[in-house]
């Protein structure tokens, strides 16, 4: 049964129990969460691999997904496998396969079977990938295809699936008039465009979206409404394409969600700084407050091989606004696909950036660990700092190569810490 | 003559001539701005080296500052010359020079001799050097020996100072009865309480304010009142000793204004995402508009190794809401002196964090570099991408790491990318 069902029906899933005890917060206030759309459980039914239970949206933690998968030039599941134990072990609540190289359909099956954590896919990769892979024209991929690849990736038991619904004719119409400097930077976007562009129809994902709830709602898969018409440069962010495409997809998840379907929203982006809490509230409002997934967003252009940082200061300030779940951008992003390092730095950074946030937005249930880290570093506790920072094996390679003098202290003050000198005339 | 005794006057002086034209803005309204003490220039008229002119604050974009040094346990001066100019090459507007180490003096004096960019210190510190090197209790610490220190470093031709003078008995009361987890994290702010608990009198560097405006006023040496009481862990910020100590700093940037003494004040520290604005609104009202030289704020305790990053999300912040400056954190921070490495990724974060505030304090003004970068981006025009972010050694090396087969895409999408996608259905 689904969880949307189940909490209509007034029900306490054995999800919605296990949600409780990680986010401590009263199950009743969750299940009617549910029951309204505003927190999403990821967990396919189909799957049998036990994952971790994950649930996104009001009142929980943010929550932070790592993107992995192979490319055509880049094409080594046993690399993308490496990936994903390193964006489990440094925090990451979700994973989606990417993959455009290689067996990708091999590699998303693999994915799913090894990971701890619930993995999302962007079934029209696939379609890309068949057309290139077969030679085939756009012109020669029909509405079957897109089902087909949407009907493979929930079969194989995915989490949720990411689907581009709202790049409707109209929303093409108003990019190509509009004065943007990116178009439209979403790959599965650009390539919806392209195909409603060289097929003259509507995109068939919005056109057979009632299909698509209904071979979701098989095994509860969430639908992750794509955001097609991110803004992929500051100067094209909050603009009328961008929010258009938001408007419908606030139409289509209220009809997902009359069938029991559950649904989170995407969003931007590249967004300057003081558009990010606007971007949020508009989303909630617009999408009758259901969980509001991000990339980034990216608070500057001009920064490649650190858009872990551009996003991470985007990320909190989201997170802490509204949004519920933030997408990892990693340093190698604009660039390259990431490698183990790109991976590792780009989940610490959204960590970082949920943490904070959720100390904004819940208080002191989220310091706590900051609490009795500061006491820590309060003591020159160096072993027990290490050891509860988010990243044990950084922290101890800077210590080490400190070569201090003296054990309690570090060779950024040494006989001048001031936690030291603190008991000269702080009595505890 | 001073530079707020010629604005006053009515007069533009060529330092100000010379912001006007860097800042691109009118030069009554900069002007006044000095007058006011809202705007300050760092030019010791002492120090002949030829300098930047660097101003901060109202209207102004954000600026950055690097802190270099030697310390006990790391003590190289050649070393800190390289960080030097690592922090000048990224683009640090200012640099403290806060060696503990070695020959404090000459270290001092070399920096400044070489230094392109305006030059701050913290006296205080050679304060404690001294004692420590002459193996003097801190009760044979006199007046003198804090203002002499004082002297010695504006007569060495600094262009700014640290001074703790809002560090009063009353406010080490207020922190002793208080429940803070790290006490005075600040080192002159730690040595400061110290020095009263045990000599029981009151700071030097309060009771002694007018004759270190009268030094500070010989060369036009900003006086950069320190926060001795920021907090050093997300529990203690916004406390009673915090916003007691910037009240006092309120009266005496007013005192200072009074001899045509430049001020900036100094700021937190560990601060929570939704206490950073609230922090700054009340600094640039409780110090009638003074421009606000921030270090971080850090918005999580827990990330040692990252916290450039936590101090990048809280300073954009802090800097859309108001301060103007922002003292950089390294990866280092809290574990060891940062070394070559640390600088520049100190450095690039805080420039990140700076640009993003001033494109979202500003709007286009500074976002036009982001939309030239934007327009490379989609041009897929790799070269100009390179050598026109913060980067271009880092962005070469990613770039070359992903091994593409078409040069007009990355590794990331390959065939798939979005902005060649565009071109089928955006005419530009």
């Amino acid at each position: 049964m689904n969880q949307i069902t189940e909490a209509r029906a007034g029900n306490i899933t054995q999800e919605m129990a296990c949600v409780t005890r990680i986010e401590d917060i009263d199950q009743i206030v969750l299940r009617d969460h549910i029951a309204r759309g505003e927190v999403t459980i990821f967990r396919s039914t189909k799957n049998a691999t036990p994952k971790r239970i994950v649930a996104v949206g009001k009142g929980l933690s943010t929550k932070i997904n790592a993107n992995i998968g192979t490319s055509r030039d880049l094409n080594d599941l046993a690399f993308e496998i490496e990936k994903l134990r390193i964006a489990e072990h440094y925090g990451a609540d979700t994973v989606m396969d990417l993959s455009t190289g290689g067996d990708v359909r091999e590699n998303r099956k693999k994915i799913i079977d090894l990971s701890v954590i619930p993995v999302g896919t962007v079934p029209v990769y696939d379609v890309m990938f068949e057309m290139s892979s077969a030679g085939k024209k756009i012109t020669d991929v029909s509405d079957d295809d897109f089902l087909r690849a949407i009907e493979d990736h929930i079969e194989d038991g995915v989490d949720f699936i990411t689907v581009h619904c709202g790049v409707t004719e109209e929303v093409l119409r108003i990019v190509q008039a509009s004065e943007r400097l990116m178009g439209v930077v979403s790959r599965g976007g650009s390539f919806i465009c392209n195909w409603m562009q060289q097929n003259r129809r509507e995109n068939p994902l919005y056109r057979r979206f009632d299909d698509i709830v209904a071979l979701a709602k098989k095994y509860d898969v969430v639908l992750s409404l794509g955001d097609g018409l991110r803004p992929g440069a500051l100067h094209d962010a909050s603009d009328e394409a961008q929010f258009k495409e938001l408007m419908i997809l606030g139409e289509l998840q209220q009809r997902a969600l009359q069938h029991d379907v559950q649904v989170i929203i995407e969003g931007p982006g590249h967004v300057p700084l003081d558009q990010i809490e606007m971007n949020m509230k508009l989303q909630k409002k617009t999408c009758h407050n259901a969980p509001f997934y991000v990339l980034g967003p990216l608070v500057t252009d001009i920064a490649p091989g650190y858009d872990h940082i551009t996003a991470a200061i985007g990320g909190a300030l989201a997170a802490w606004s509204g949004a519920d779940y933030l997408c990892y951008v990693t340093p190698a992003e604009h660039l390259k696909l990431p490698d183990l390092k790109d991976v590792k730095e780009g989940v610490i950074a959204t960590k970082i950036a949920a943490h904070a946030a959720d100390i904004a937005k819940y208080g002191v249930k989220y310091r706590r660990r900051d609490d009795e880290f500061s006491k820590s570093r309060m003591q020159r506790d160096w072993e027990s700092q290490i050891k509860h920072g988010l990243d044990p094996e950084k922290a101890k390679a800077y210590r080490d190569a400190a070569r201090v003098k003296e054990n309690d202290t570090c060779s950024m003050c040494g006989e001048f810490c001031s936690a030291k000198l603190n008991e000269q005339f702080l009595k505890k």
